[in-house]
């Protein structure tokens, strides 16, 4: 059998993952979802978060269809010359997969929240297992839709449209990435957006001028906060990490033909991807306790799951890789990228865990009130870039070294000499092997805002406070999972990133006539880099300021709430709760195109005028710039939340002390800077590789440079 | 007559100049000190920095005799192959000049504070007067200190030495920068935790906590505040001008060589200075208003000056230019500069003035809280970096096609085209035409923390409330140009860095045999870019938890003497001020020292691990990374500090409202952004420039990567 036609082993991981995410999907049914208010409540957030998606996927509908006719008149304008013909098709797939994978996830943990609440107020050990099925769903559903979504096209493309060479096959499929990131990046921008906006609302009024516990029913916001959770936290991760999944396989597809792996190479990354499936399954397992557990027993069952898929993983790819590629220093690539994950991720939660002196010493900076709280978490943020950028800078040379690469990178008529191919292919591949075992890496990480909303249901049903404790173990408890989850996310991306920067210069040299030069030094490549730590930068700004905007609009309706409703703060009174729910789902969708579209207008226009050693510049801008962005924004987020956890559990003068309102005041800083700006940027960096290679043809056809 | 044989000119520049400052601060000594409480608190001020200044310089002088020795060692064993024996002595020159020009500064400074407050109570005329003459001495030493620098090297290196070749010459020249950078690092990062530490900790505690005004004298750590200002707003700040200044002198004379202009092109950027110290002298003239004149015209007048004097500097290089180098593209390479100066001088203050919308909103966020306030300022700095990079942008670009660059970057044997060098030629002097008057926009810069002191002199010696807005006028008047001179200054610096980045490139080529591949793509650049981005995060936090760590020694300190000593709160005894001076003392000069090593470690290291590939990409990441944290810094700092006068100013409730309490946290943040971490960058980029070039031979025999 030839490897080209073996992918239907890709189907094979498919079947199998969304098989097993439909067994957990029943298995978290059959729990009660507990009393009367309880199923009310989770009906509402089912509610708002259901009301939002749809309209959220309306407007994102009008944006794609406006893409995919640009993407259509190009392509058969131009014959095919300037854009593959399947491109506009395949833009339309990756992104309805990508929103469905965040759907699936939206509508798991929006049944599983009150199911998790009524299991924890019977032991924190069931629980878990609710709230740990629930979140097996959604990284199970992403893992398999992603291998279907590669399956059926690569199905399409060679068997029905008979498209023989790897090559031609591989940069078709490499522009199906667009529309999975990009989709992608509406969900967790809007979802980011709509979250925090709730949160940071409902804390500034609730919290900290009312003084109210959080999620006290008497909030108008609470509502909306919980409905963020799973817009943002669920439906906005799912399709980031959809995208994640399976940009990193396609990636490695455009690298494995120039690298003349030909199929091999294409062959490769699917078959760690469904054995990463497997060993996820197995994994999965064994995660379960004792009955009446205590959190670090919790902890360490997650644990096992986790190292032990990762572990088997490691072992089966090394017979595999020999055996298709034939090259022992492929598989030492894939493991760069697995060690690589796991070492961003124990540092990530090195700096973001209370456990640790960071947070420590973060929280004790509240001493001296807020400003030092705010300086203290941004220089820890920054500070913490220094082990994610070592540990990627390890695993890139490692990977490329390994793989064959050598510091010839171009031969003497200036095009890529065949060790850079390889080693690049390197690269490439460590970024799959670091999300091989996204199945339950995704899991442990998706639990964690089903269990804040069953903390939350608990809080509103006035369950017995035991029942919040445990929630709220299970959601600490989550945090730190997360933490590993976000490692494994970032690193993947960069190393994505990287692999799409070079299969972008791989296909703009096949365009043109001439041998392009992307010296680092080129006035058009220096200046391309300063535009992309400038979109860095901007889009940071962006997404920021939208949360800001919202929530000032949350902060005014629950203020006037507040004053106009009579008895709401006795709780005689409900709050008006659909209104809230309302505001954020139209500020969401307000602020989030304006930041989706720099992602796709920015690169067209540096390639417009720069031409494509301008977008080169561009692409290593704002790889770099955003990735460290990235690190800094989500570690400087999580600290803060984190000191502001440690002091309320009794630390500096605990809840309501003026060191605990100086740490809420970081948290709410925090909260864009963790679970919107930072996480989007991993997707942005991507979208721009991937539009770049979408547009190539156009931009190497006109560009002013080159017409000057 | 030769070009070589005509730069006895730069002599007579460094002469008037120096003489100008000299009759400048003849000027100010006549005016009177004013009440016997005001000369003991100016002479405290005094004290205080002298004894930081000397306790700084001896510290610093011991790390430069361990890099002295280094150097030393490497250029004397190496019998001059891997260094020129010139460079040890170069660097400590460079250093000594930086350190003198700070020096001066700050002299002139802390015997103007209580001369201008006594001059502002006779009028607010009179009070600018003695101000901005104060701030001429150390504008115009700045500039005649480096001319002198300059001169000297050239005739030493040329008459005694006997060294005719122009490339030579301007290698070795080259090098003279790092001695510069480097003290200018030490004073920016050691004075700017000195002052903000000063700062914070007075504000936290006297403001915030116990309710008193800026400047009250029952405030323990309101002399070190003022004390602060001088050793970081005045000389740091002249070191820094002064490394900026002769760094951009430098890199072109390194880019003449290679671009075929020899020595016409070294002299161009001296005839430049020298016509701009002209220009500068003349539009001092033209700053003078009518007595009793409002705030509104003496910023006009003050405008006047700068403008009249780029003006007529931007004319009179016309036929300079063509004369020296015969090249219209080369004169309108200056004028780019001098037009993208001021148009991100403008830019900065679009974002940071309270007279236009940005600020405005920020304060107006302040009805939400402090953690609005810091969102919206953060988000403010980073959308702020938009129009510095697409002006920088457009500068590189117009300069270097003007000039003759063309994108045909490296021939078919790699190494750089004829016109890839004259272009770049182009950029250098761009950055050159940018800061040719810098004798005036530094004058309108330097003497804004006179003001400042003035003011505190007029609040803690009980001068009329008349005289304390006076004061307050001429420092908000400040404010404003100050954001003129921070654009020349930053965008001056992101050019220069460009101009050393291809010296650098140029340099190591000439001491390897094989040509050297700088494509981005290669592993190694990109590496190198990732280390380059992780530096200026790194060093950002370590300046800024470097102030925090001070400050809260501060806040400690004040706290403890308010708490001990009986009476203090009453007026009735009299706090202990050197306590505070002391301490702070000691914080900053045991925190600059690291964040500076790093600038000097980490580009040895990457070229030691990675070869010369690697510290390119180092170069470029830092660069463009540097470049927009440093934008994004100083603006979000500023923003903060006006939003907060705005409301001061009686908006959003006014001065002690809940808005103006939000908006002093903001300003407190703010404060390590714009007067530590920020301007550090500048130069920090440059020093990795230089130090790589330094370094160069050293990293060339030994690399790892090299070795493998």
């Amino acid at each position: 059998m030839t490897p080209e036609n073996l992918f239907w082993i890709g189907f094979v991981g498919a079947v199998l993952a969304i098989a097993f995410a439909y067994v957990q999907s029943r298995k978290v049914m059959t729990f009660s979802e507990g009393s009367d208010t309880m199923k009310k409540i989770a009906a509402s957030i089912r509610e708002g978060a259901n009301a939002y998606l749809r309209r959220q996927y309306t407007t994102v509908a009008k944006v794609f269809v406006v893409v995919f006719v640009i993407l259509l008149v190009i392509a058969f304008a131009s014959n095919g010359e300037m854009l593959s013909k399947f491109t506009p098709f395949a833009f339309i797939t990756g992104g309805v997969w990508s929103m469905l994978a965040g759907f699936v996830g939206m509508k798991i943990a929006t049944n599983s929240n009150a199911r998790t609440a009524q299991a924890a107020s019977e032991s924190l050990n069931k629980g878990l297992r609710v709230a740990f099925s629930s979140g097996s769903v959604m990284g199970f559903t992403v893992v398999g839709l992603g291998m279907l979504d590669i399956s059926i096209w690569y199905f399409l493309l060679h068997y029905a449209f008979h498209i023989t060479d790897a090559t031609t096959l591989a940069n078709i499929m490499v522009m199906n990435g667009m529309g999975a990131s990009f989709m992608a990046l509406f969900a967790r921008v809007g979802g980011g957006i709509y979250t925090k906006a709730a949160d940071v609302g409902a804390d500034l009024v609730g919290k900290v001028e009312a003084g109210i516990p959080e999620d006290d029913p008497r909030n108008p916001a609470t509502i909306a906060d919980n409905v963020g959770d799973n817009v943002g936290d669920v439906a906005g991760m799912g399709a980031d990490l959809y995208e994640s999944y399976v940009g990193s396989i396609l990636a490695t597809f455009a690298l494995s033909a120039v690298a003349g792996y030909g199929f091999s190479g294409m062959l490769l990354p699917v078959c760690l991807a469904v054995e990463g499936i497997v060993c996820s399954i197995i994994g999965s397992f064994f995660v379960k306790t004792k009955e009446n557990a205590d959190q670090k027993s919790l902890l360490k069952s997650l644990r096992t799951g986790t190292y032990l898929a990762a572990l088997l993983s490691a072992l089966v790819a090394a017979p595999l890789t020999y055996t298709i590629v034939g090259n022992w220093g492929v598989y030492v690539a894939i493991l760069a990228g697995l060690i690589g994950g796991c070492a961003i991720g124990y540092f990530t939660e090195y700096y973001t865990s209370d456990t640790y002196a960071p947070t420590q010493k973060l929280a004790a900076s509240s001493e001296t009130g807020s400003a030092t709280v705010i300086i203290g978490g941004i220089s820890l943020g920054l500070k913490s870039t220094v082990a994610s950028i070592l540990i990627v800078a390890a695993a890139v040379l490692i990977s490329y070294f390994a793989a064959g690469g050598s510091l010839n990178v171009v031969d003497a008529s200036g095009l890529f000499t065949a060790e850079f191919n390889k080693g690049l292919y390197g690269i490439g591949i460590a970024g799959v092997g670091m999300l091989s075992t996204l199945g339950i890496t995704l899991a442990t990480d998706a639990y964690g805002p089903v269990a804040d909303n069953a903390g939350g249901i608990a809080e509103m049903s006035g369950l017995p406070a035991e029942v919040r404790e445990r929630t709220d173990a299970l959601d600490s408890l989550g945090n730190t999972t997360a933490a590993t989850g976000k490692g494994f996310a970032i690193g993947s991306a960069s190393l994505t990133a990287l692999a799409l920067l070079v299969s972008y210069v791989d296909i703009v040299q096949t365009k043109t006539a001439e041998v392009l030069n992307f010296t680092l030094t080129s006035p058009t490549v220096l200046v391309g880099m300063f535009i992309g730590a400038m979109l860095t930068f901007v889009f940071s700004a962006f997404t920021m300021s939208a949360v800001q905007t919202a929530a000032q609009s949350i902060v005014v309706e629950v203020r006037r709430q507040f004053r106009e409703i009579a008895g709401i703060m006795e709780g005689k009174s409900d709050p008006d709760y659909a209104s809230c729910v309302a505001l954020c789902t139209k500020g969401a969708l307000h602020e989030m195109v304006a930041p989706a579209l720099l992602a796709i207008v920015v690169p067209i226009l540096t390639g417009l005028i720069l031409g494509p050693t301008g977008v080169v510049g561009l692409l290593g801008g704002v790889s770099v710039t955003g990735f460290a962005m990235a690190v800094f924004m989500s570690n400087a987020g999580g600290a803060w939340d984190n000191a502001k956890k440690y002091i309320e559990s009794g630390h500096h003068g605990g809840k309501g002390s003026d060191c605990h309102k100086a740490a809420v005041v970081g948290d709410t800083v925090g909260d864009p800077f963790k679970d919107t700006s930072g996480p989007s940027l991993n997707i942005l960096i991507k979208l721009c590789s991937t539009v770049s290679i979408v547009f190539s043809g156009l931009i190497v056809a006109f560009n002013l440079m080159n017409m000057l």
